[in-house]
C-alpha cells in the first residue's frame, strides 16, 4: 500500500509500505480522506522532531470505513464509516482522575507521537473510533475533528443565544469557530486582514471588519450598541490579534485563546481587572464534542463544500502540503482511497 | 465635627467642619470606625487626585449607626447598626442592564469620588446601607468592606470543597481571601516572602511558603499530589507573583487576578493552552457577598481581633496613614465616635 512519510527538512516522501495486521482491541481503516493541518506543516518543518520519529507518517484529520478488525473488538464491523478522535490518555494522572483526559499530563496524539492516517490503511485501537452516519459524504467528514476543535472552543466561551461573538482570524479554523457559534450565538463577526478570507466569511453568511486601518475595539463596541462582544475567539495567534481581543470585550466578556501562543505576551490585566474579563485556553476536543463535530458535519451547518479547495490524491501528498503552504486556500485533503 | 480631609501630597490634615443634615433619600451615619486600604495610601500620594477633589474626605471601610433619616428614607431607624456598600452605578449601560452594576460604566466609588467615612457624621444615600447584626462588635464590622472583597474573589473562582487553593500575598485582603477559601475549600496555602506576614498566616492556622530561594511550581506540585493547585488567587500585584500563579495551577485550574496590575505583564499563554487553565479579573464585589461578609464577620470565621493592628482617634488620622504606610502592620482602624 502507498504512505506518505515524513522525512525530515520539509520533505514528504510517498512510496510502498506494508501494511499490518490490526492487532488486539485495533481495527484497520481504509482510510478514504485525510486532511492536512497547520499543525502538520509545522511538522513538515522540523518544529516537533522531538515528538515524530523518523519516516513518520502523518495525518489525523481523516474519514474512512473499517477495513479488518483484530482480536477482541466488538461493537463494530467491516464496512462501518468511521473518523477517529486521535488522543491518548494515561487516565491516572490528576487530570485524568478528575475527568479531564483530553489535558492528561502524558497526552500524546496520534499521527504525532504515532502513526497518523496518510495511508491507505492504517491501525488505530477501536476506542478511538468516531462512529459516522451512513450517508455522510466522507469528503466532508474529514472536517469533523477540526469542527471539534471548534465545538470545544465554543462550549469554553459557554456562549448563549442572546450574546454576540467575534472571532479573530478567518482561516480554517476560525471560520469552523464562526459556524458553530453561529448556531449558539445571536451574532458573529470576523475580524480578518486578507481579502479573499474575508470574502469567503462574507459568502458563508458573516459579517466581517478588515483590520487594517481599522479601530476594531471601537467599531466592535459599535457593533454590540457600546456593549462590547460577551465573547471573542482569538485565532491569529498574534500580539496584535491578542491585544484587539481584550480591548473589544464587553464587561464581563470571556476570552478564548484558540491560537497557539509559543512566546510570552503582554497582555493588558489592568482591562481584565476593571471590566471583569475572563480568559480560558482550550486544547483540543473531548468525546461530546467530536459527537457535536459529527453532528454539524452531517447537518449542513459547516458548509463542507466550500471550505475543501482541494483534493489532492494519495500520491500528491506533498503536493497537498505545498498548497496549504502557497496560501490562497482553506481546507485540502489528500484522497487516501476510495470513499465508497 | 471632625473630619480628616486629605490636603493633596501626602498631607492629612484633620479640621472642625459643619455637618449638613441628610437631604431626601439619604441617611447621616454616626462613624463609629474607617478602616484604612491601600486605595485610601495611594490617593493619599496624589495617585487619584483625576477623582478625588480639593479636600476630599476619605474612607470607605467603615461601621457606624444611624444618627438621622433624611425625608424619603423607609426600613431604617435611628441606632441601626450599619456598614455601607459603597458604590454608585448608573442602572442604564450594557453592563448594569446585565445585573453587572458593580462594573458600571460609568462607576463611582463612594470615598473617592464623593465624601468618604473619615468623619463623625457622614451623610450616604440609604441604598448604599447594609444592615449588620445587633451584637456585632463595630470595630469588627468595620471589615465588612474588605471581607466583600475577598468573599467576590472566592466566588470568582467557583471553588469547590474538595480544591485545594494558593493565595500569592498574605497582606489584608490575602489573608481575608485565604479566610474565606477555607469555609469553601479543602486546604488553602499562602505564598509570602515578609516573615511576620508569614507567621500571622501560621498563628492563624493557613500552610505557608516562602518564595525567596524556593521552587513554588514544584512546592505545589508536591502539596497537591503532582496536581497543581485548582484555584490561585494573585494579591501580590507583581509579575513575579503572576508567572508563580501560572505556573502553580492544575489543569483547568483558574486564576483569580485580585492584586491590580497597570503595566501590562507577561503571560505564558502556551500554558493557558497546555492546561486548558483560566484567568478570572475580580473588582469590587455584588450585594450579596456584602452580605455574606457580615456573616463571616459575624461568625468569627473572619479573625477581626488578630487582623485589627491598631486604632487610632480621628484625631490622629493622619498617624493611622502613616502606621500603615511603615508596614508590620495589618489593618489599621480610625475610631471616628462612640461605637456604643
Amino acid at each position: 500500500m502507498l504512505a506518505a512519510h515524513y522525512e525530515g527538512s520539509g520533505s514528504i516522501r510517498v512510496r510502498e509500505t506494508e501494511p499490518r495486521s490490526p492487532g488486539p482491541g485495533e481495527v484497520q481503516i481504509a482510510v478514504a480522506y485525510t486532511g492536512i493541518c497547520g499543525t502538520d506543516l509545522h511538522i513538515l518543518h522540523g518544529a516537533m522532531d522531538h515528538r515524530v520519529g523518523p519516516s513518520a507518517v502523518l495525518g489525523h484529520e481523516m474519514s474512512g470505513r473499517i477495513g479488518a478488525l483484530g482480536p477482541q473488538v466488538a461493537g463494530w464491523a467491516v464496512g462501518d464509516p468511521v473518523s477517529v478522535m486521535p488522543l491518548r490518555w494515561c487516565g491516572d494522572c490528576p487530570a485524568c482522575r478528575d475527568g479531564n483526559t483530553h489535558v492528561c499530563h502524558t497526552l500524546t496524539f496520534i499521527g504525532i507521537d504515532s502513526p497518523g492516517s496518510l495511508q491507505e490503511r492504517w491501525n488505530v485501537p477501536a476506542d478511538v473510533l468516531v462512529r459516522l452516519p451512513a450517508d455522510l459524504d466522507l469528503a466532508h467528514a474529514a472536517l469533523v475533528e477540526p469542527t471539534a476543535v471548534a465545538v470545544h472552543d465554543v462550549r469554553r466561551a459557554g456562549l448563549l443565544a442572546t450574546e454576540s461573538a467575534v472571532v479573530i482570524g478567518a482561516g480554517p479554523i476560525g471560520l469552523l469557530i464562526a459556524c458553530v457559534a453561529r448556531t449558539e450565538a445571536a451574532r458573529v463577526l470576523m475580524v480578518e486582514p486578507d481579502s479573499s478570507r474575508r470574502a469567503l466569511a462574507v459568502e458563508l453568511g458573516f459579517e466581517t471588519l478588515d483590520p487594517s486601518g481599522c479601530d476594531v475595539p471601537a467599531a466592535v463596541q459599535a457593533w454590540t450598541q457600546g456593549a462590547g462582544a460577551a465573547v471573542v475567539f482569538e485565532v491569529s495567534s498574534s500580539q496584535q490579534g491578542l491585544d484587539t481581543a481584550v480591548a473589544s470585550l464587553a464587561v464581563r466578556g470571556r476570552l478564548v485563546v484558540v491560537g497557539i501562543h509559543p512566546p510570552h505576551r503582554d497582555v493588558d490585566l489592568f482591562r481584565f481587572f476593571w471590566r471583569e474579563l475572563t480568559l480560558h485556553g482550550a486544547r483540543v476536543y473531548q468525546r461530546e464534542d467530536v459527537e457535536r463535530a459529527v453532528e454539524l458535519v452531517a447537518d449542513g451547518a459547516i458548509p463542507a463544500d466550500r471550505l475543501i479547495s482541494r483534493v489532492e490524491p494519495l500520491a500528491q501528498a506533498a503536493e497537498a502540503f505545498r498548497s496549504l503552504e502557497s496560501g490562497g486556500v482553506m481546507k485540502v485533503l489528500v484522497k487516501c482511497g476510495d470513499d465508497d
